[in-house]
């Protein structure tokens, strides 16, 4: 059956999040399977992400895939999806994919971009998170240079004991200051449920001056439920892309450490 | 009685227009009049804006002001405010200003810009007027040349003859083009009622092929309906910015002129 690949940015506000659930059509999944079925005139079409994002998270560039019998032309594709899509949902680009592809279990890294306001603004609160307290971004790259390399994230999963394992390689984790936004971005070969939300929440407190730098070490060292209480709102953060191809031999900033 | 000057931006998608009407109370100006009234619970307070944007177009730096008994520091005016806005209206800054200061009369220009996008977008159709034609920046540059001095913009104006007279000086008006936008920005000493969406629909039609640059020119020396036909939505358009301070002598692009 012909496999094609989708590129989709969303705008995740009104969501239930990406993935199908028994309760709610009002998930991004479910409003393209609608699309695809329309579009095909095939029933029962799943949609597959490679980023699981919650509700309210929004995506750059989400990648999906799904298999139909019917062949369409990439820019047929598109158009057509997009002529039955919500103005908040677009397809960027389609393309037939190898038989065999998975949006989901191919990929083999993702990134995240969480953006901080440092003001209100009439026009973004759906995409920041404003932060009242004037932030230390020194503090924060501090604290950020502890997280890339393979470590245990239990400390910053919700549900860890729900988990298969918690051990996540971190490519990087990087804070980029402007003149209106604090910017974090991560990249990991995946991503445990609210990880990117606990660490962007932990960064913040370190942020405040309300929790040392070195303490973030110390979380991914031992378990605690302490960041579950710095959980960072849906609304600041964005799937920006998906890679695949090859995993990657070596880690940013690390040499390659054979043994694990 | 202290009065004070405020610049602020607005979402301007669920109001309608910046002007206090007598049928609704949902316009920008009475939002901001009620906040005032809480701040200060002194009643019937008007804000004056310089710019009566229309319902659907936003502000990234709207000019106001009001007059009260009360005195109030710039950040407690600020924050008080915005403390009691919605999130789609903010104060960017609050000062006081002379006691003859009015934001309306005062004001020597405006500057606006209109968001063209050449793509179907999640995040922006708030914000912009997706064109799905090619367009010709070039041809759209040429028409806009035709633009800036001293002209009756009649055939440019919703209701031109209840109007006390047509004739604008226009600064300034650029056709700048991006990888997925194409910007027009014009200054003017005022703006009659429509005037941008209409010399924007204009040059849309213009950058279609289907109206030739040369017509623009035309337009401009005898009145025609033509150009409402082609009123550009108010999604794209933004109040960028207002002058106060000495009139400008000189308009952009042409030496004095002396007589008119």
């Amino acid at each position: 059956m012909p496999t094609y690949k989708l590129v989709l940015e969303y705008d995740g506000t009104r969501y239930r999040g990406w993935q199908s659930q028994k309760n709610t059509d009002r998930t991004v999944a479910a409003v393209l399977e609608r699309a695809v079925a329309e579009l095909t005139e095939e029933s029962g079409v799943r949609v597959h992400g490679a980023g699981r994002t919650d509700a309210g998270v929004h995506a750059l560039a989400q990648v999906a895939h799904f298999r139909c019998r019917k062949r369409i032309s990439p820019v047929a594709l598109q158009y057509g999806l997009n002529d039955r899509l919500p103005p908040d949902v677009n397809v960027l680009s389609a393309e037939p994919a190898a038989d065999d592809f998975h949006a989901r279990h191919a990929a083999v890294a993702r990134r995240y971009v969480y953006r901080l306001s440092k003001r209100r603004t009439a026009f973004e609160k759906p995409f920041v998170w404003w932060v009242r307290d004037r932030l230390d971004p020194a503090a924060m790259r501090a604290a950020a240079g502890f997280i890339p390399g393979r470590h245990d994230f239990a400390s910053f999963c919700e549900n860890p004991k729900g988990q298969e394992s918690t051990i996540v390689v971190v490519a990087s984790c990087d804070v980029e200051e402007s003149p209106e936004k604090i910017l974090v971005r991560i990249a990991a070969s995946h991503f445990l449920w609210k990880m990117v939300r606990r660490i962007v929440g932990t960064l913040v407190e370190v942020g405040r001056g309300s929790f040392p730098p070195e303490r973030v070490n110390q979380l991914l060292a031992e378990y605690s439920a302490e960041p579950a209480r710095w959980t960072a709102p849906p609304s600041g953060l964005f799937l920006e892309s998906v890679e695949y191809g090859e995993k990657p031999a070596t880690v940013r900033g690390r040499r390659p450490s054979g043994g694990r």
